[in-house]
This record gives structure tokens, sequence and C-alpha cells, in this order.
């Protein structure tokens, strides 16, 4: 048993993490931290969590951590420096949710999020949480940077393409579609329901805080230098993102070296389902940890590549929980999936 | 032609009544006033409206008075009384469409707004524009009080009923659905999209503002004493309002006689689609004026009602034009409903 | 370990019964029975169910029942009761998630199925499965009848208050509003998205066949006598019903009375989430086991209920599973719900 | 005063029409034609039509065409050919808005639609219906080929800037979202509310019906010779389609001669809100003609298009009364737009 604290515990991200980790039988949620909500019960400000668990959300402070393994920290980005770096100082593991350790560079870091890092030197030991291609790192590592959710619906299809160099890496187009609970949960007319409902609208088109974190992990784990435009759009779901790519296959790469460089770079991944060209649909994942991956060849060449998930879950709190798994030595599924006991008999 | 002016242009029902006035043959939107908006032009704050109108909108001063007919009223509780006093003083008529105007009890507004009201001396005057109910008074209004969302759709099933003491008044359920429109262009992190969309709940339950509204004008229109419980709830969709009322038979009254009831009093209102014991759908009547009416009755004697309108037509800035037309001697359809050419040659 | 069997897997209910079985500590899911699926993997019929289970659906055939200790069926009514008695034949136990057994009375089912029932000699047998308030009689059943989603969300909330007389039992008027999955996955125009989408209808006003299942179990678990009015909507979300209901309280009953009445009937019961005069939002329990409720007093005396279910869970499938607990001596949370480890301690 | 006939009068674009053409002051409609509706009263079969018109549906015959001046045909591919013929042949004008007569190429279009044309001898004669780009062929044409929802979105963005020879022609990546109004109103499984609610998902990957359509008039338009990719994807809401293209500028062209562009080709299109460098929300042109177009140039050199329309009125029933106005000299807004009065003072 570890014990488990959140910051940030009554976001959209932290209420999915208390769910997902009250499902999971190696953990005791120990400590929830917040602002404004600090003093109240997590159960009265978030209903749905009413006979599941009840907790006083606290103020944090660096005392509390030493009743704490393993420190999952959910606050919009330029407010989790301070508490990472004293859960590092206290050699209490880290899992940061928010994007501030996953630039390596901090100009980088201060032109798209707009301040400045104040603990660059914590950088260079933090591990990307993209589980299915950094796990080696991640089971060793003391803070782990979350991926995005973007980002990890990006990364996950294109790597196994550029990696095994299949596709151009100089022509690579990527629209994304994301439910509202990406953007959080703090008040914007823009994000009334009013707004929102049927409708579509791209955002952020070429200043997204992602594009950097794609690039760089898109190029760490493919050894490929990449040139790609990234659109997401917000789209009239609560949860959910698709991400539909349009490159270019290189020349006489065929269907089956496609299938073949997903089969071999996911043999033993359990939240990758992919489908080969069979097309993935958004409900499919919702509420899971999966991420689905589809694709076509046109007859000119092209390669469309298709990628779900769920944004809260593998965008977030799922895959966070998937990197403390590895971190602690438990199964990578534990807590996050549960398959039919005939066929796991059958698989072991 | 008549000279326009809205006061909070830029509201939900504000830019409602823009698209809807483009309609109108007679008259010419001349001056939008706002707050926040002030000095920007329509059509940037609302990028719906660009190709349509393009007109500034400025901070409403007594002086612009002068250019204007009649003066739309499109404010949040409160913030009305002062611009309609002025605006009764120049003599320019005013169509109020906030609740400001239609309680006559000044103690029944404090407990149900939480605030005072300033302007008690132009209660008396106030004319309520139940369009269909009050035909004759609009007609001379110098200043009309126009309907709650919730209140249209109710008193309009409701009212023939009563009147012709067909239902037990002291006996009356109604639960009503509205889209978020309704709660109008403001933040408030319980209105953002994730948390109202696949949802539902009822909301302000016993103590809503437009629960005294109701019944005033109940008995007013009816000479009848009711007792009636009313709940709202918050639906996902945008517009809409959906009013489902239990109510009982008085003795030996049958469908014949409910039937006759509406035919009677509405035989010459274009606007109420009374379909019988049909059961009436909310998109029928959504970017519409119309309000559908239909009903049931069952074995032990309890008629249901239903009754559907657009929020922010029928209940808002439609009514307000039908009011407008019923004002300035304009067919009361103008602006909101154009009917079949060989039809209306064979009504005339 | 118990082996499950499911006729009409492929259905909402039967997908959801996968779902939350596999989540299940003491059941392996042996055998999967469909029609038009025969003979397909349920994970390409369902891609949901990819990397969680592999099994063919099989043409259901009573040999099969050798390999089963527990039969969900989960059919369209009067399709389900050659199947039923089979099973009942072979001894083996079932529970029925359709409406084939909850009637008493052959000849109000045929009014309201429009079908005979073919099977009138296990009606004694059956056993309602209103799990809160037939734990008993649930225990030792062989054949449970699984409340329908809208009668669960009413009985659930009205029970306490009839049974303790608190309430006139003669007047009470019902509205409920139904996610679209109540109405099965079969094709008809008035389901598809561009009919439901931004608009609310009532249906089946007066003679939906959950009438008279929530008038004998009203009155079953009661004692009382009751005469009511039920009208159902349809929503525009996947899952969940929400039931708001007009009562009015017998003289000199208070609040207190009214709180007293849940807390003693739902002190043991793990999913019966009170909130005294809180009101419940739908959210809160979808894809939950919960049924929160929650209630006003107004001032004239009107009591009106709230009460939110997810259809599926507590509506169909998780009940079904409450049930199976029961009957097989699990805790009744098994597989539905899994509390805070600190708590659960703090508890025993 | 013209006479309309409508063949398809019930479908999603048929209603659509017939709400148009109410508000057109020159018509008058006159014949609604349908198969299964016929016999009955379109505002039956369509109670949102109630009080608006009221006209009997009937099966379609030669003869009724000597009442029609423009007969408009809104069937399913392959079913209107035959009415087509008949109408061309009694010298009534015809706009076809399904995909009968907009391909050229016989072959294509047996291969795309999956049946033989057999009408080919009047697809030399039909005149592709894109309004802003064909308007002097438009206005001679006895038969019009009303462009299909995707192409409409795409041509508009596309054309200024591959007339122009702004962007590399060879490398375009076209990502679509429709509305399920699109998919017409046929049942189907995967259209029901629960399999599109909260989900997303590609669709007719690679073999689309509109790729041959968008290529034949890219290139027709354009004089270019083109390469394209193009992925359609069904979007959870009722109307509107939403594209986003991600072409290559050619070198040294900059963001002025893109503005230019639009604006010098859509200087005198009323339908045409070209908004530069800021992004089109699907909301603003829901239940409008219009089309809102703009763009973003990323750093690489990458130009990211953005158009969206509604797929019913600029992407059917609204352009097709476009062009009847083009064809019968008109006013191109009429029954479509009405502008500020004051404004249209100063524009002319």
């Amino acid at each position: 048993m570890i014990n488990i604290g959140i910051v940030g515990a009554t976001g959209y991200s932290g209420v999915e993490l208390i769910k997902l980790l009250l499902n999971h039988d190696e953990v005791i949620i120990t400590k929830l931290f917040g602002n404004s909500s600090a003093g109240s019960l997590i159960e009265e400000t978030h209903p749905s969590l009413r006979g599941m668990i009840s907790l006083q959300v606290e103020q944090f402070r660096p005392a509390a951590l030493e009743e704490i393994d393993l420190l999952f920290v959910a606050m919009p980005s330029g407010q989790s420096m301070q508490v990472v770096k004293e859960a590092v100082n206290a050699n209490v593991k880290v899992i940061d949710i928010g994007g501030d350790f996953r630039l390596k560079n901090v100009e980088e870091y201060k032109r798209y999020y707009n301040h400045e890092h104040t603990e660059a030197e914590l950088l260079s030991s933090a591990v990307y949480g993209l589980s299915e291609w950094n796990e080696q790192e991640i089971s060793s590592a003391k803070l782990v940077a979350n991926p995005g959710c973007y980002p990890t619906s990006i990364l996950l299809a294109l790597l196994p393409l550029l990696k095994e160099k299949l596709i151009e890496s100089k022509n690579i187009g990527i629209t994304s579609y994301s439910g509202t609970s990406g953007a959080g949960k703090s008040v914007a007319i823009n994000m009334l329901f009013s707004e929102v409902n049927e409708s579509v609208r791209a955002y952020k088109v070429g200043n997204h805080q992602h594009i950097p974190e794609i690039k760089q992990y898109l190029e760490h784990f493919s050894g490929v230098e990449t040139n790609f435009s990234f659109v997401p759009h917000l789209l009239p779901v609560t949860r959910g993102i698709y991400t539909t790519i349009h490159t270019s296959l290189k020349n006489n790469i065929d269907e089956t070296e496609v299938i073949n460089a997903f089969k071999h770079n996911y043999s033993s991944a359990p939240f990758i389902r992919f489908i080969g060209t069979e097309i993935p649909e958004m409900k499919n994942v919702v509420n899971t940890n999966f991420c689905d991956i589809g694709f076509k060849i046109y007859e000119n060449g092209t390669l469309v590549l298709f990628s779900t998930i769920d944004n809260l879950v593998k965008g977030a709190a799922g895959q966070a929980i998937q990197n403390m798994n590895i971190m602690f030595g438990f199964q990578q599924t534990e807590g996050l999936l549960k398959c039919s006991k005939k066929q796991s008999l059958q698989i072991k």
C-alpha cells in the first residue's frame, strides 16, 4: 500500500484521479490539497464522490509530504513549480499532470506558456511520462512530466511510423478535436454551454502550448527531424480527443509495412488498440485508458492516421496512474483495466 | 418606419432582437446601447451579425432617446429601472424584456429579486405583454413588461382551462425544462459546457422569481384563485422551454370541452398551435415565435398539459416584437412569421 | 467463481453488463448469446470491448445452460419468456432485465405490452429485484425480475414516504426524463440524432408499460393504495433518468420527519445517496449504481421529490449485478463500487 | 410570382427549402411531391410547418409540371434522374440538390455512387451551382446541379488561392466535420442519438462521393491541377460543416497576398464573410446562407484555411435558392438575408 497525495484535487483531472485511484488495490488516497476549496470536504464540492470517499481538502504545506509516497500535481501551468520542488526535495516521488516540466528549453517554455520557469534546474531530471515509449526511464524516475492530452494522441499515432522511417517527416498535417473538459474547470464566457453547444471552432492556431511538446518528443523518440502543422479544435462533447493526421508514405511503402510498424512497437502495450484500416470512434475510448489507432492509405500515397483517447484518462489522470504503476512495479493495467478472467488465463 | 433602440444589445435576448428586427419591414435599428461593449461594433462582438448590420454600441444617455420611437430594454434585473424611467419621461415607448416591471407588489419583488424596486410609481402603468391575453391593453401601452419565458409557456397553456373553470385551480403541479440561453450570457462555473452537458438539474426550487409572476397573471387573466407548485430545470440544449403540467379535471369535464376551450380562446392567435391530444416536441418551435400546446386526459381524471416555446423568441425577443406590432398597429406576425402565399389568399 | 451467461449480449444493457461484470472478482463471463450477432466475436460487434474480452456470441440453446450458474436475460419484451423458462427448468438462476416477469396480472401485461404472456405459471415465483426493498426475497430467488428504469427511480424516492404515511397517496404527479439509451439499440427515425438533439418530447403518455409496474410495487412495498399520473419524456442525453415528483404532505408533517423516513429506510443502502434538501444532478450518478434523492417542501405544503439514476446501471445492468450479489452472498457493492480504503477501515 | 414544385419535400433538405421559400416574396410553393408521404399533408408529417403552410404531398407525375416554373429536386442519389429528365423535357427549369448531375464522367459517377447513370445525355447541359463561381452560367441554365455540402465549404475556401496560384496545388490535406442532418432522414443504427452523441468518427475515408466533385470543380474553376486528401467526419451537432485545410504557401507569398485574393474574388459576394486571420465558429453560420472563411500562416510556411457553412442552407437548400435568384433575375439575397435598412441605404 502506498500513500497518495493530490495537489489540485478539485479540478477535472484531480477528480478523475480520485475516481480511478479508488479502483486501485495498492494505494490509499491520504491527502487532498487545494486552494479555494481548502477546508471543505471533497465530497461536498464534488457530490459525485459521495459514498465513495470523505476527505478534507487541505492547503498544501511541505510537512504534509511526510505522510505521502507519491504526489500527483494537477494544477494550471505556472502554479505547480514550487510544490514540485518541495516534493522532490523531500524525496517524495511526483507525477505532474500539468505542463510545467515537459519542455526542456526554458525559452520555449516562456514563449508558449507566457511566464518564466522558476525551477529550471529540475527540468533535466524530469522524465516524460509517455508510458508506451519511455517505460524504462519512468520506472526509475523521481519526477514524471505527464504528457499533454493532444501530444499523447498524436505521439502514439506517429511515432511507430516516424521511427521506422515509413513516412515523410517534413510534411505532416495534424487536426485534433477535443472535448471541453480539456479546458479545465474555470469560468470563461466562451466555454458556456450556450457558446460551445451546436458549434465547433479552432483555437490557439499556431501558438498552442502543445506544439513544442509534440515536436520535442516526436523527434526525441523517433530520432527523426520533423515539420508539422497542428490545429486544435473545440468540440461539443465533454470528454475525448480525436486526431486526424495527413501524411505522405515514402516511396514503395505499403499497407503491410504500416501494419507491422504498429504491431511491432505496441505488441506488449495493453492500452494501445491498433485496429488497422478500421476507423476509430471516440465513444469507444471515453472513460477508458485506451488509445485507438487506425489508418487509411489513399491512391495518391497519402496516409491518413486516426487516433482517439479520453483526454481526462489516457490524456491525463489515467496515464498518470499507468506511470505510477510503472514507477512502483505494479501491473501496468492495475486500477485502469480489468480483462476477462478467461482471457487472462489464456494469455498467461 | 419607426426607429428602434435596444439597451443590452449584446446579451442573448438583445442579439435575438436584432436578428428578428432585421426581418421586419417597418422598423430601423437606430441605436444599440451596452456597457462593457460600448465603443465596439456590434458585429465585432457578435460575428454572427457580420454582413447584416454594422452599428456601434453606445453607452446609454437620455439625449439619444430623441432619435428613437421605441426602446427595447434587455438588461439583467435591477439594471433597467433608471433607463426605463428616462424613456417613459421622454415619452418614448418602452418594452422591457427583463423582470423589473412585471410584479405589481414591490414587497414580492424585493423578496424574489433580492433588491429594492426604485421606480415603483411606474408599476401601475406597466402593461403585461402576454400578447394573446392582453392585446387591447398592450395596444395603448407606453410601457410593456414583456413576460418571462417560463410564465409565457405556463400561462398560455393554463389560462383557457382556468378561465373556463374546467380544472381544479388549487392542485396544479408544473414542471418546466429550459435551455441554457435562459440563464443569459454571464460567466458561472455551473453553466460551463462540461457541467451542463449530459446532465439535468432542478434549480431555484420554490424560490424562482417567476413564481409570483405566474401566480399574479394566472389569477389576473382567469379571475380564479390558484395554488400551484413550479419546478424549473436546466436542460442540455441551447434554446427552448418544455413545460409539463399535472392538473385535475373538474367532474364531468370531457376531452371535447378541453379542446373547445383552447379553440375558442385562440381562434385568432397566429402563434398558438393547439394540437389537441398530440404531444408537442421542442424542436418544432425552436427559432420560431410559436407556442405548441397539447394535452392528455388520464383514466383517473388527471389532465396533463404540454407547452413548448423558444425561450429567446416567444419567451423574450419574439413576443417583444409581437407586442411592438400590437402597439404600432402592424400585423401581429410582421417580422415573425411568413405564411404560404397560397394560404394567405385563402384566409383573407 | 460463478459462471455467467448473458442472453441479448449485444444490446445496450447487455454490453453494460459485460463491462460491469469484468470488474467483478467473483464471476467469469462464460457464455454470450445473441440472434443476429450469433457467430461473431462480441469485441467485433462492440469495438469498445476490444482488449477486455474476446468471446464468440452464440445462438442460445438449452444445452449451454450446463456451463452456467446464472443467466442474465436482456431481451426486448416478449422474447425472453422461452429462454427464462428453459433456464428455470434447468435449475439455473435467472435475472431478467426485461419487463416480462414484473407484472403479476397477465391481463395487465397484455394490455400494456401488446402481446400474450406465454409463461404465466412462472410469474408467481418471480421476485421483483428492487434491491433495497426486497433483499430477503431476492437472496433466495431463482428468478429475479429486474425493475424497469423509470420504476427504479420512482419507487426508491416515493416508498419511504408512502410507507411511513407522510404524503397524500392519491395525488402524485410524476414527471420523468430519460436519456436515449433507454429506448434500446434499434432503428427508428424518431431516435435519430437529428430528431432527438436540441429537443425534448413526452411520449407514451398514459400508456407507458411502466405504469402498472410502478403502481403494483408502490402498493406492494408500502401497503398503501395510490393514485398517480406518470409522464415520461425523452431527453437529448445518452444515459440517465431524472424524476421530479409533486406530492402533498399530510397535515403537520415537517421536514424532519421526511428526512428521518429516508435515513431510516436507507441506513444500510450503499447505493442510495439521500441528500436532504439539496437538489440532485444527473451527471453525479451517470456511470454509477447510485440513486441520488433530494426534496423540497413548498410553503403551500407541496413536497417535491427529486431522484436520479443511470438508466443502464441502477436502472438495468447495475441493479442486476447488485441482485446477483444478494443471490450469491457477495458483498452488495462488489463489482459496482469501491470506496476509499481509509473510510472502509473506519466503517468496519 | 413564380410557381415552385419540390420533389422530395419531406427530407431534411426539402423541409428546409419550404421554410426558406416561405420567406421569399417572389415565389409561391405550388406543388410538393413525395413517395411514402404522398397523400398526407406536409404539416402533418412535419408539425414544425403548422401555421405556415398547408399543402398535400402528391406522387410526382409529369402532368403536374404544367403548373410549375421551377422544380427543386431533393432526392437520394439515383432517384432523381427520371424526374429531372421529365422536367427538362417539359421545359421546366430544375435545380437538383442531389448528386446525380454534378460529375461529368459517368464512369466516376458509377464508381463513387455505386449505380449506373441513366440520363448521361443531360450531363453536358447541367450547370454546377456554385453561386459565387458560376453566376453567369447559372443565370441561363435550365438544369442546375446544386453543389454538395462538403464541396461547397471546400471550394469556396480553396478556389481564390488556387486560381491566383498562391499555394502548392499538389499537397492539400482537407479535414471536414459535418452535423448529422447531412446524412439525411433515413434509419441507420449508427445514426441513432446514442451512437452519435458524445462521439466523433471519420467515415467513407478515401471513397466519399464528394471526392471527385471536389477535384473536378477545384480544377475547373481554378485551371490548376490538384492533388488532395479529403477526410469527412461525423459530429454530434445537427447542422453545420467545419472544414480545416492544411496547405503550403508558394515561396515568398505573404499574408497580404492571401487577404487580397479573397477580397478580390469575393468583393461582391454577399454570403462570403472572409474574416482574415480570425477563426470562424460554426455557430455563427448555422441557420444562415453564409460561408465564413479565415486562415492562419504558420512559421513553417503552412497555410491553414478554415471554412464553415450550414450544410442544409449554404450546403443545400439555401444555395439552391441563391441559384434560383440568379436564374430568375431576383436579388441574390432575396429570401435568404435581410440587412440593416440603414446600411442598405449606405451601400447603394
